[in-house]
């Protein structure tokens, strides 16, 4: 485990020295420069094992354990592989999954009524709806009828709007929540640090910039309709990248000592691997490091912390339900 | 009536025809630049006279009338004014108003109840809580227990989060609406505009990076903890100030060219008016209309049209709930 305070030295310092780095696994040395590379799975790693404890706990004291219900619908590979490293994490820690499965062409109000179960069974205390939906579904209705109590994805209009307003939601979304972990843990200062996000998504981009106000950044979001953004990325302290375009931050985008965290994550061809693509970030990961402080790799950065954000969020909302703590 | 045209070409022309400028009352020449004025109070008073206008057809086909219910806790002097503006208001256009009045030392459950009563009033289409309220009370949940149906303020978490969702709120909040609408009716371009939002207070400049970022504009907001925040505002096109310091924003805080909407309104002592004080507003104005090419004056500008936005949502709530179109 990285000292704090080294952890630190990386946004303060403009020569850290050179022995941590070279000491860490998760730094590289380019162009004379070091860069911190932020090892989301470890961090994950450290959660999940908090709340495994935390669970057994629970299980000791009172014999319950949290549940989370999964509504999944359709086919889509993306979609599997996300649901399935969900329940995977689930099983990990001690949390019942409950997993719903609808056809591709299920109404919307078989969904309704999905989510209504899940809202009312006092064994699930979260509901998430796997996102995206099909394009028949309406996806706003559809997060809208999960309980706000239970909604531990964050994405309830009512949720959202407690994060904007700086008071406490009763779940923060799990991407965001993951952005904030993985800063505070490599010592970045948010407060009075510019942060530019790209993207505005209601699942990522848009609650970051709200929980990154919240810390007292001063946020500009830059989107499809900025002009000249790598401009505006260029005088920012900490770039927060949501696009889902692979590589399209390059290092020229990007000011020399910031510090990025890259949520982007798209499948790229790559016949030279087994599966025959791999997953690509938002930002160009070897101009960046040759650039940058510190950085999220993709895969193996946010993607693993916002699973263990959701477990930590169905912990919390159980802890809730049992008056637990 | 400015031609629209007209009144677009403040922002797209560098060098704007002078007969236009020379002709309007509403602009200023200094140091041989033009500075439009935007006049709030007109724009108010056409807002005012179209709701008028419906209301009056709302009473003739189904003989209803909107109606507005107003907290007011407490004696404080600009509270009573803004109260007194809103009452007056709603007379000019056919609202009726129910004014609920609390001594400066009540309970939080006593505020509860009347809220209660007018939110199950069904002669009363917008229930609006007076703020700021006296310290021992819980202003967030008391902005709560308002009606989403009946927020008129859009004030409510649940309204928030969906204009934070870029989705369509009840209720827009009536300060950042009256930007928008003031901003549009000056024909400037929002999508794309680079705009700094000075303040991230819950009732002003939240909601309106909220909105001009749903507007597709590229929003920064600079708070207190920002650092150099006139090198931020400098490459604005657009700058709305909501932070109720006089005169914080200097002229070379603004970019040539850029517009600025002024949303502060504080007392600022002087003994040469008869009241004592005059309404000042956070951007030096004197200095600023020197630099860009319009600019909302305080007084006169963002708070009539507020007030008519009010009107304009709480008319919109009756014909909502009479089904009335």
């Amino acid at each position: 485990m990285i000292p704090r305070l080294w952890r630190f030295s990386i946004r303060l310092q403009k020569h850290p020295p050179l022995h941590y780095f070279q000491s860490s696994p998760f730094s590289k040395v380019a162009n004379g420069k070091t860069c911190a590379i932020i090892d989301g799975k470890s961090i994950a790693k450290d959660i999940k094992s908090r709340v495994a404890d935390e669970i057994n706990k629970m299980k000791n004291c009172i014999g319950k354990c949290p549940g989370l219900g999964i509504v999944l619908v359709g086919k889509r590979e993306d979609s599997n592989t996300f649901v399935r490293l969900k329940l995977r994490a689930c099983q990990e820690v001690g949390i019942a999954s409950f997993l719903e499965q609808l056809p591709e062409d299920c109404s919307q109000d078989e969904v309704f009524d999905v989510v209504s179960k899940l809202n009312d069974d006092p064994d699930v205390h979260g509901v998430i709806v796997q996102l995206p939906l099909p394009q028949h579904l309406n996806e706003d209705k559809i997060v809208e009828i999960v309980s706000p109590e239970k909604d531990v994805d964050g994405l309830h209009p009512l949720n959202i709007g407690m994060l904007a307003m700086g008071r406490d939601p009763l779940f923060i979304p799990c991407a965001p929540k993951a952005c904030i972990e993985l800063l505070l843990r490599q010592g970045i200062e948010i407060a009075s640090s510019r942060v530019v996000v790209l993207g505005k998504s209601k699942i990522s981009g848009l609650p970051v910039s709200l929980l990154l106000q919240s810390h007292l950044a001063t946020v500009s979001t830059v989107h499809a309709c900025s002009e000249n953004p790598e401009h505006i990325t260029r005088q920012a302290d900490i770039i927060v990248s949501d696009v889902g375009i692979p590589n399209m931050v390059r290092g020229h985008w990007l000011k020399p000592e910031a510090v990025v965290i890259d949520m982007g994550a798209k499948q790229v061809k790559d016949p030279s691997r087994q599966r025959g693509f791999r997953i690509t970030g938002d930002v160009c990961y070897e101009e960046a490091i040759k650039v940058v402080s510190a950085i999220t790799p993709v895969p193996g950065g946010v993607g693993p912390v916002t699973i263990s954000m959701l477990l930590s969020n169905t912990l919390e909302s159980a802890k809730r339900a049992f008056k637990f703590t």
